[in-house]
């Protein structure tokens, strides 16, 4: 559901009317039944909501109605206007989900967008989305260390910030050997376990400017970076750079690689939403079941106004469906 | 020239042979004409070199060969082996050119790629060719303030680095409000006078990731960015940011601005160099002459192997002969 003053009830809505163009899998809602009807009026849609008791009902339901697992808000919430009062049904619903993966009773998660702040408010102590999947992982996966690692993805490229939400200041001294490992691991499993890719070629972005320029300009992609590249490469992990990151996203280069590590948040973003505003997404490596969401925010401002597009939670849900179906056929 | 033995003198032999397909004004080359006369026999080009007296007689000269004012090497240049006994002609060729310019002989420089490297070893002095050009037009027009500003230009998008050849950590120490004044001005006026747009728009990004987030991700965007643009509008000038990097530089996000800031090298050139790789111009605005240069490097690995196209330099020469058209009609 995400937050549901945000655009989330409305890309919803509009991906199940859509279902049949886009050949989506069937997907159960985690959230509001009686929120997502006042929201379909609001927008003009004739989407129906059907109420279900649990995801093992939902397939059935799918074709007819977009399928509900009653998560109840606290308090009515108003479209554009995010309350606190209802930030534990957003959790709610997240946790109810990842239960349901775990249990095997739903085969991939696709949040809808939430809103930190709203969270924080009402108590919630994780960095992000993100971070909160994994100690949900942590909960139904015990006695197995779990690394979230966050991925945009698209049709057109895909790359991995070994940084995320981090002043700039701050981000040189994140830049270490572990986090370089442990990137290029997850990362270079889930291309192989995920993307169906056999033999995944990751290249590295370096942190400053010509990467380092032959150590002229900064230390760390000589010091860092380029070492570590060595020692992955010694383990028989295709894996090069670092890069010069402005030569490293034209169509020429993007051939050359299955994933780029960035350095950082817009040494990431930049180019994904350059190339894909629209279509992007944002995958969650490292975790135990599927995750992808939509690579926006929950954009208040145009909630429920009709005017929010679902492209984004469309790709989303084709790729946790394309993820999980290989996940299941290495199973099998 | 540039270096004579990067793909310089190469891609200048390509640009004459295309100068009818891309209507290009007539150029000069400050150059040694044996040395291109052999570059044009190792690729296999029938391109003949005209040795000049003086720029006049280049326009005459134009049409069936290409001019070149003999700026002789001090020794035999071999293609891919950058020698520093011929740094003293790569610099000459500048000056030489500059001199011309200051003098009304030509109306725009468009410089061929230089190798730092090769001129620091003969004692060239300067952190790159922009701050040379700057040097030389305090020579050339004492008494003025020059200030020179990178731009990064092509037909999807204009893009000014606060911050270049920097090391990513002292980027955040040289976020001042100074710089940002003078480089939004220098940009204000650059975009009036040579780019013809009579109320040029300004997109400022943000330092941090979602510029700060509302000063929760670092502090630079609400305590430094933010106060300075605020100050600039109050001018008059139309400027607005910190803007998100990441979502400014996608097709919708372009038509609402003329030209973007950015804070540093990366956050710059990723967008420039993943939408127009072959065909990004690079222009030196502050100056009291025309300058603009191919947007990659010497390229030393494939020189004269007949491999470099002179797409880059062609839009420089093109962008070099509209800039300077304007600033002579505006003195007209």
């Amino acid at each position: 559901m995400g937050d549901p003053a945000g655009i989330g009830p409305e890309i919803i809505l509009k991906a199940w009317a859509a279902r049949a163009d886009d050949a989506l899998a069937p997907f159960v809602v985690y959230g509001d039944p009686t929120m997502l009807r006042e929201r379909a009026r609001l927008i003009g849609s004739d989407v129906k909501v059907a109420e279900v008791a649990a995801a093992n009902d939902a397939k059935q339901a799918f074709r007819d109605a977009l399928p509900v697992i009653a998560v109840l808000l606290a308090a009515q919430s108003e479209a554009g206007k995010p309350d606190v009062k209802n930030a534990a049904a957003t959790i709610a619903s997240i946790e109810r989900a990842v239960s349901d993966t775990a249990n095997g009773m739903i085969r991939a998660v696709v949040t809808a967008p939430i809103s930190k702040g709203v969270l924080y408010q009402a108590g919630f102590d994780h960095p992000g989305h993100t971070e909160f999947l994994g100690a949900l992982a942590d909960r139904h996966w015990p006695g197995r260390q779990h690394l979230p690692v966050m991925m945009l993805a698209s049709d057109f490229l895909r790359v991995v910030p070994l940084t995320i939400h981090v002043a700039l200041e701050n981000v040189p001294g994140l830049i270490t050997r572990q986090r370089i490992f442990e990137t290029v691991h997850v990362t270079h499993e889930a291309l192989r376990r995920d993307f169906g890719i056999a033999a995944p070629r990751i290249a590295v972005c370096g942190l400053n400017p010509h990467a380092g320029e032959g150590g002229t300009i900064g230390r760390e992609d000589a010091t860092i970076i380029a070492p570590a590249i060595r020692e992955l490469r010694a383990e028989g992990i295709s894996v090069t750079g670092p890069h010069s990151a402005d030569t490293l996203f034209h169509a020429e280069a993007r051939k050359t690689y299955d994933a780029a590590i960035a350095m950082y948040h817009d040494q990431a973003l930049i180019p994904i939403k350059t190339l894909s505003f629209d279509d992007g997404v944002n995958v969650t490596l490292g975790l135990p079941f599927v995750r992808t969401s939509p690579d926006h925010g929950t954009a208040f401002d145009i909630a429920s106004q009709g005017r929010a597009r679902a492209t984004s939670l469309i790709a989303a849900l084709k790729m946790a469906d394309a993820m999980s179906a290989r996940r299941m056929a290495v199973r099998a």
